[in-house]
């Protein structure tokens, strides 16, 4: 089972529906890469086409993974050393098949239903049974992964469902969807 | 099924594994609103002795449930509802058997291995049936609810598995709690 994912800082959409790219939210990126090293993911793409979030990206990899933070918490270091940057979820798919020599399928989350949505239980098998191709899991910041991305993955996710409110942090919904797939074991 | 959650500022662990109280993090208090607003609990308990926190609190729940975030967000208004401020968890005891008629129950949540933890199934159940009491869950900021605080709550969950590494933020770790305990409804 070999399993990624992706904060997606683009193409999401902002509260009026227009899509744009958000900026990074270095909190966001320590409770992803914590989460990608509690489940045991491969690793975890912090995707931005922004030049000067990238380079903020670079910069707090390299604060956590050899800079003083890998000497002041070594724990954060290794949960940071599973980030990378990337441009797009093109350039997520050709690193992954670069190395594994197979593409990924792509799992977009979401917090609106889509007809094709799977149940966490279907996905959750699939994703332990499929041993030929790694996966992807794309997690939208803003309001949420445009529909075409949507669209255009391999699978989607249900909606977390709660008491009729559906409005939580990329973080906190991450955390919830990855306990749901990978959590059982 | 009356049930509350508390982010507990103190007493908690620092690095040193001294007893501290630790600042808030807003973002924390955000997250923790809208998880306690998916899973319909009956309020969230921010819990903090200093003066200076409980002021800042304070200006952050006006902001967004009175104030120009109420306008602003309508869906950050209703999850900040749900937030109180307290001093210590004898308050908190204090405020729900106000409410209530009855004192709540409190469950731990630790990143250790405690004699006594529940199975998250097990204290599902309880959370379920036991019709009488409220419940409290405590979330430890910082390293970690104390000891102490632990070994005299009514019950302890087990620590969230992960594969060898156990380091999750307080947010995504109440993430997972919270909807291992009430997310199969």
């Amino acid at each position: 089972m070999i399993i990624y994912c992706a904060l997606m800082h683009y193409p999401v959409y902002d509260r009026q529906e227009r899509v744009t790219a958000t900026a990074l939210t270095t909190i966001d990126v320590h409770d992803l890469a914590r989460l990608a090293k509690t489940y045991g993911l491969d690793g975890c793409y912090v995707v931005t086409p922004l030049r000067s979030q990238q380079a903020l990206g670079h910069r707090l990899i390299d604060h956590w993974v050899t800079g003083r933070g890998a000497v002041y918490n070594p724990t954060r270091k290794e949960a940071l050393s599973l980030v990378r940057m990337a441009d797009d979820v093109k350039e997520v798919l050709q690193d992954i098949e670069k190395q594994h020599g197979s593409g990924a399928k792509t799992v977009a989350t979401a917090a609106r239903h889509y007809a094709k949505a799977r149940s966490y239980e279907e996905m959750a098998h699939l994703l332990h049974t499929d041993e030929d191709s790694p996966f992807l899991i794309l997690f939208g910041t803003g309001w949420g992964l445009t529909q075409e991305i949507v669209e255009k993955s391999d699978y989607v996710l249900e909606p977390i469902e709660g008491k009729g409110y559906n409005h939580l942090s990329v973080r906190t919904a991450a955390a919830i969807i990855l306990d749901r797939l990978l959590g059982g074991e």
